[in-house]
């Protein structure tokens, strides 16, 4: 007999070797840069280091409705003792303060408002008491700082206060403001498109009818880019032909930063997409198969300077695949590290077996019980089985040095839901 | 001597308390629902339990491709034994199959298409060869089942697919599609009114001067309410007088499902907030002083129904405020336990000092060094200081029952950003 494949992939290639091979055949990355306004900011990367100029708050604040005091004329104050100063007046709130302070003196300030020149301190309401109009008994003694905000408190002109590469939480663009901004530089989003391929592919809303499937995979992996950051670029969905895969993939070249192609990427008569990519351009594909589970037929290429990233068809192997070479490169293009992915460590309820060498994603379901986490992996492990997803709550990376998991064994889960908790936790 | 107050609030309340008395004193949420196109369907809560109405694969697909067949004809086939099966056709991708398979039979199958009736598996491309036209040699055995998806593997007609209050990720939003579905019910966003008091404040954009302070407030916490799958509604700036804050409240009674409100809401002269509250309608004001730091003066009012959140000026302050308070409250509106809080346990590098009955909010900077997580208090703890908020990527809570956690202590730390690696991590 002859040249009988014994396997899809005679060979494949371990994830980070794949991931190594793929960055270096990326062209150094151009970063784009846009100004929004900080209302438009939220969870948008920043550009740039922002070095404060100004010293913020910008004048002495009273940080308790009081009165503005020289704090020594206050020492030796008690309940039992107090001091009686001149009340000057009061300073007016969103006022610059037409006072200078001196000795035995002190002037009505309110939280929030400047303090008058010659004040080093401020005594609260609660322990003062005006007693006939334009004087005042002060009953604590304070010390020069005491309920101010102090210039530059917060941030002191030539702070660092935000790096580049920030992903923008609210206090970030509140602190922006603050500082005087209005509009703010950030990275532009990474345009990734996704094209899928399959003649057997319907879009979402047909009726449901033999022999055809509802395309799903453009929906989630538009969604997961959206998540990261990015914009999804729709390049619609491509026949099993090579005019229509070569159509779809010569707009995303065009259109986008990045292509992400699904389906046709295996070895089969209609899995075209590599042959494809191969005509479009130079170098082409670079690595076809990897040694992960679900995902192994993901083929990762570079066209003219352009990534292009090739997923299986089956959903929850385009989501691991898309989350292993697409994230990192999203990222890599918004340059930053990105969102945190909630860990846990759980016991494993059942043994599961591996192969060494190979990445296998194994997707869990993580209780809590009593004080105890617990993984229990699904039985449905299909990569067609995308109710799988649904169900799971957590995924468990078994790494290439392991023949798989022990029962009771403590495992590190990512999270993507909340975790039940089971009896009173 | 007469009623001079020790301090600003004689008595707060506990934090687990006055959420207890605040939800009581709300009525019953009526959640409302709308229909949304699964593209705009990322994030949202689902409304109803989702029960399948059908099988999902529709129908027997290949999983691979290659020859579907009768298990039991290849039964003893081998790569020095190869059995020769009749080739039918090949099913063409997205029809209906038009063959009836039986002994000896095979028919072309494309991974992802419909299987013959009468075929119970698929031998894959790389275990058969066609040696003349209209036969095919297979070198493998096969079990029936094999490389196929049968009909509902998926998700099986009456198994309860996704529950009400799941918060709906890309992989839900797929299935959803793939049962049919092209709109979905979720949860309407609750509108939240968000109103800044103070004569000070100035808006985003305004040169920084002397007395004035930008309004961040309200920026940061219509973006908390944003990323909570909430709406906000900006109910502006009122300064510190009655008619002004009047107003705005009544404006967010209107229309909002929450008001909440920064500012005014300590125990000072210019602290008009509470007041206003309890003039617009009953009961008014639940609790007034929150046994918290930084949050104290927050306030936690209900108005003819309509839940009122009292918030300090400070931003701080008011984060903690909204995240302890709003927060749930906008999670009960939506029906859902929420996104998950990436947590991590570390050690603190410093004991910090706590009071017996109150719930400190403590932001820390955690590292990782070498495998071991550290938590460094930041020395600027002012509920004033937003830097703070901006250098801190977490925050560690010091419960009521202690006086403070020792250096070298293990704490779990709430992250809001990534945590920097030491070293080699």
């Amino acid at each position: 007999m002859s040249k009988v494949r014994m396997k899809g992939f005679m060979e494949t290639m371990e994830v980070n070797e794949a991931l190594k091979r793929f960055f270096e055949a990326l062209p150094p990355i151009k970063q784009r840069h846009e100004l929004v306004s900080l209302n438009e900011s939220l969870n948008r990367v920043l550009a740039v280091d922002i070095v404060s100029k100004v010293d913020i708050p910008t004048f002495d604040k009273a940080a308790m409705d009081g009165y503005a005091v020289v704090a020594s004329d206050t020492f030796g104050a008690s309940q039992t003792n107090p001091v009686t100063l001149r009340v000057l007046g009061e300073v007016a709130m969103g006022e610059p303060p037409r006072f200078n302070i001196g000795k035995g003196q002190a002037v009505a300030v309110t939280t929030g408002g400047p303090i008058p020149s010659g004040a080093d301190a401020v005594v609260m309401l609660e322990y003062a008491k005006k007693v006939i109009e334009g004087e005042v008994e002060v009953y604590t003694a304070v010390t020069p700082g005491d309920n101010l905000s102090k210039v530059g408190e917060d941030v002191a002109e030539g702070d660092v206060v935000l790096r580049k590469g920030t992903v923008l939480k609210p206090q970030d663009v509140g602190i922006l403001a603050a500082l005087g901004f209005s509009r703010i530089k950030v990275v532009v989003k990474p345009r990734i498109g996704v094209l899928s391929t399959g003649s057997e592919l319907v879009e979402i809303g047909t009726p449901l009818q033999s022999g055809k499937t509802i395309n799903v995979n453009n929906l989630i992996l538009s969604m997961m880019v959206t998540e990261l950051g990015g914009t999804s670029v729709n390049l619609g969905t491509a026949g099993d032909n090579q005019d229509e895969i070569k159509c779809g993939i010569s707009k995303g070249l065009v259109e986008a930063d990045v292509v992400v192609i699904t389906g046709g990427t295996s070895v089969g008569k209609t899995d075209l997409v590599p042959e494809v990519i191969n005509t479009l351009g130079k170098p082409g594909m670079i690595v076809h198969g990897v040694s992960m589970r679900p995902g192994k037929p993901t083929g990762l290429a570079v066209i003219d300077g352009i990534p292009v990233v090739s997923l299986s068809g089956y959903p929850v192997a385009a989501m691991m695949g898309f989350n292993t070479f697409v994230r990192p490169l999203i990222l890599k293009l918004l340059g930053t590290v990105g969102e945190l992915t909630p860990r846990v460590r759980a016991r494993l309820v059942r043994r599961v077996a591996s192969t060494t060498g190979i990445r296998v994603f194994l997707r869990v379901k993580v209780r809590k019980r009593v004080e105890q986490y617990v993984a229990e992996p699904l039985r449905s492990t299909g990569s067609g089985v995308l109710s799988s997803m649904v169900q799971a709550n957590g995924i468990v990376v078994i790494p290439e040095s392991r023949e798989g998991f022990e029962a009771g064994e403590e495992v590190e889960v990512l999270l993507f839901r909340p975790v039940e908790i089971e009896g009173d936790g």
